[in-house]
């Protein structure tokens, strides 16, 4: 028997261009000599849909999508992933399904059993729970078919409560007793960079637990700030790895089962390491927010400083230089060599650069506010009233141009409050708002890996944003590489304040950073999608009220 | 036996407070003979405490707050709400747990079963659903002490799905089997206007079928942008209602058992009627978002318009006039009588206003645009221009002077995306964003109802936005009462097009509204928290994929 992996980028509720991936890839795997087709989780639909399974009608068209697939799976069945309505007169409406497609007839389905409901997902808010399970047999073989978590019932947590089992339910456990002979899995699972050898790990374990090959199938593409990875897995029935499909790019690949089963393995790509994966990832997750929304061109503001540097190089391999443009903003407090060392980057990227002053509407803020702040002293305001106007300059260019302004704000200030709103703080997409800002300096060694495009300068010279005479960054923060440090502690890993400081950090310093993590949830509640590439990201896997007092 | 209904504002992680408040009901209560005071769900924590469930240090300053209550329960039993370990070893770290504390000890617990994770609720996200169900026995008489969804098994939903049992099991037909005396329901329930009579419902059916009197105890208080209505009820076995406490107001009250049984009716509040309860709802979530975030005073701009005009009043009610300020902010397209009816509303309410030309930074913007937008023709860039120079100088006042900037926008132009980012959609909290215009239009009469306080003309007026000359909302929109028709039927009750054209609305202007809907989805990712009056307001409870095409 031979299986056909297919790896591809789905856009959530264009039915018409997921059926067209989806028949290419049947079409394919047709003259490939191929039985079997697997395809991702909730592919039909795209993941995640979110609310849209809150409408009727969207899951009728999924419905019809499905049959309108199912009538061209001649000689050849596919497994797709689309929303079911659940029949049953009680509990959710919903069930995320696999359902297998042969000669125009659904001849098999497997609902998801265990429903994440945790950072990004809501499944819960939306589907059933199936309790119910059966393999199918298939050309003399029996397949376990489960959906993504279905085989995660053992995942590690990164949190302070050491449970190992989240759920009560081992949807392979009872799959385990009808004695399968191939597990598959559909999944729609989001890069994180800490999580590439755990999810790997968890695929293996299960192969080696029950001894036989599990082929896993993940979605590839970004849908808004969530980035799939693909890099999908055959494992071997001793938990090696026999393939996997490359890392952000869609790919349709048979193998016969034999050839899994036979051992010969046929390699994988070089571990790539982590740096190389968020730059692929960020690359992909801009190119396919635009893609998606209909946008082609971006512009942003350019400061000299590595964030905005590294945002413009990641913007311009992903949209090209004549679809990127962007703006020098400088005030009476930027220095010389920033604005020279944002020209040197936007001419070795060849992007459209134009230089426009902020001092003018800067004076004439000053001006009209001096009645209001007469006998108070100049303060943060002043430095906010900056930043508002870049924004607003950048804001009314994208506005006349159709061009969607990037946000260039890294995790490490998001974090601490260290922005403006309506002012940095502003754009329609987070480039690196995932990015702690010594990440953001690695990003730049790797841009820089053949040679120098963000210029060494840049690089080398001390944080700032130059909204006062001689400001540093350090002036307010503590240094990077501390301040990081307990950021990942405090967000990531959900240390407690006192097992921070037990672990070696300076305990004034601990509280400050958390005090200001937490006093600023209101600002990052109206902060741009952040493109996630960590296991905590700012946004929709993240919710804290803002009123709490802790 | 002789019961207390503890209806109290808690703040969300702020533990001192919440035990305060707690304390000083028993207190109350004891020298009302109470036997047994009840306190709402997850009173310890506040509700909703959301991430912050996801940290364990959290959990356990809830546990140290639960032993410190009970310290206090002497002569009297108390029923609190509050998160707990699940120290089973599988399945979600915690429980949502009604605790009974009595003489220093916790003398009985139960779990929540049913975990609403719909719209605002994501219980599942950090709750194990609870199987087994026991009474409380307690002076002779057993309670089933249920927790707030746990009750809401058959409850009707706003969608097109026709399911009427949301869950798979019944908590209260489990309990029943003991034959309690009496059902005690702890909740945190957030108002909303179309669901009063629904919940009323709930609790008499329940009292009902069972022929068991109902003592429900919800909360009260906003948290962000939910706000708790608190009107807890007291049903008799009858299915009648005993009494209902105040709405949007703490109250202690204790009842004898005997005489709920006896069945006299003490009489509650007239009906008051939704806008008036969307009235004190507003104003109790202005007054809690200041006062549990630590700010006292708020800024807003007012533009002689009726949305502003409406969130001023709302304002100066929440927070007192000598908190409240304003800034007029005319252009070069403002009218003479735009200014007037704005001076005339600050001066009736006796709010400091300063007027503010936004004429100088507009023209300094234009100048230094110019360049940029040669041979380009005048669009809604240069109106968008305006707006967020509004917003700098609204914030720079916020900045300057710490008090917070009021939203005025409401949900027919947060709908369609009638609104510029960072410019009239800036502020720290939707005050009306969850009203749509036309209803803006109900609450300002109501506002009127004794005096004229906001003037005839601004009420009477075409609504404009004032950016180009002799701009209206009719150019762009259509008139509001058929506009909101069609959002009331999209966004609330999730209607298909084609059954809201079916059931009236002209087809062109529906397929153009929900388009305008759905493409300005990215708009309010960014928006302020909304205080939510409906049952589907846009925020955390309404959750959309920015990249959808649908």
């Amino acid at each position: 028997m031979k299986i056909t992996v297919a790896q591809l980028n789905y856009h959530i509720g264009n039915f018409a261009r997921n059926k067209e991936l989806i028949l290419n890839a049947i079409e394919k795997a047709k003259n490939e000599g191929s039985d079997l087709i697997v395809f991702s989780e909730l592919c039909i639909s795209g993941y995640p849909p979110l609310d849209l399974l809150d409408r009727h009608d969207f899951i009728e068209k999924c419905n019809d999508t499905v049959n309108e697939i199912a009538e061209k799976c001649t000689g050849i069945a596919a497994v797709v992933g689309s929303p079911t309505f659940n029949t049953k007169p009680e509990g959710k409406k919903l069930f995320n399904t696999a359902q297998v497609l042969s000669e125009g007839k659904i001849i098999f389905t497997a609902n998801k059993a265990l429903l994440p409901t945790y950072d990004i997902f809501d499944e819960y808010r939306y589907f059933e729970p199936e309790r119910s399970f059966s393999v199918f047999s298939f050309k003399g073989q029996k397949l376990a078919i489960t959906i993504c978590e279905d085989l995660w019932d053992e995942q590690p947590f990164d949190n302070e409560f050491e449970k190992s089992r989240l759920y009560t339910v081992s949807p392979m456990e009872e799959l385990a007793k009808y004695n399968p002979d191939l597990i598959i899995n559909i999944a729609a699972s989001p890069f994180s960079y800490s999580k590439i050898e755990a999810k790997e790990n968890i695929f293996r374990s299960k192969a080696l637990k029950y001894r036989i090959p599990v082929i896993t199938v993940n979605q590839t593409g970004a849908n808004t700030e969530l980035i799939f990875d693909g890099a999908s897995l055959i494992v071997k029935n001793d938990g090696e790895i026999f393939r996997q499909l490359p890392f952000f790019e869609e790919s349709v690949e048979t193998f016969s089962i034999d050839q899994i089963n036979s051992g010969i393995v046929p390699g994988r790509d070089n571990d790539p390491g982590a740096i190389s994966l968020i730059y692929k990832a960020l690359v992909m997750g801009i190119r396919d927010y635009f893609g998606k929304t209909g946008f082609k061109s971006c512009i942003l503001g350019l400061s000299g400083g590595i964030d905005s540097a590294v945002t413009l190089c990641l913007a311009e391999a992903a949209l090209g230089n004549e679809n990127t443009r962007v703006l020098l903003l400088p005030s009476r407090y930027s220095s010389d060599h920033s604005v020279k060392d944002a020209v040197d980057l936007a001419k070795a990227l060849n992007v459209r650069y134009d230089i426009v002053s902020i001092e003018k509407p800067f004076s004439a803020f000053e001006e009209e506010l001096a009645p209001l702040f007469a006998g108070r002293e100049k303060d943060l305001t002043e430095e906010n009233i900056q930043a508002r106007i870049r924004a607003t300059l950048l804001m009314a260019v994208s506005n006349k141009y159709g061009c969607i302004l990037l946000n260039t704000s890294n995790k490490s200030e998001a974090a601490v409050g260290y922005g403006t709103l309506y002012g940095d703080m502003a754009g329609g997409l987070s480039v690196i708002g995932d990015i702690y800002k010594t990440d953001v300096y690695k990003l730049a060694e790797y841009i820089n890996r053949e040679k120098e495009i963000i210029p060494k300068n840049t690089i080398t010279k001390m944080p700032s944003a130059e909204l006062r005479p001689d400001q540093l960054d350090s002036d307010s923060l503590p240094e990077y590489g501390i301040l990081d440090t307990i950021l990942y502690k405090y967000i990531e890993l959900q240390k407690p304040a006192e097992k921070i400081i037990s672990e070696g950090s300076d305990r004034e310093t601990v509280m400050r950073v958390i005090k200001l993590i937490n006093s600023n949830e209101y600002k990052r509640y109206q902060a741009p999608p952040v493109l996630r590439i960590s296991s905590k990201a700012f946004g929709a896997g993240r919710r804290l009220p803002l009123v709490a007092r802790y």
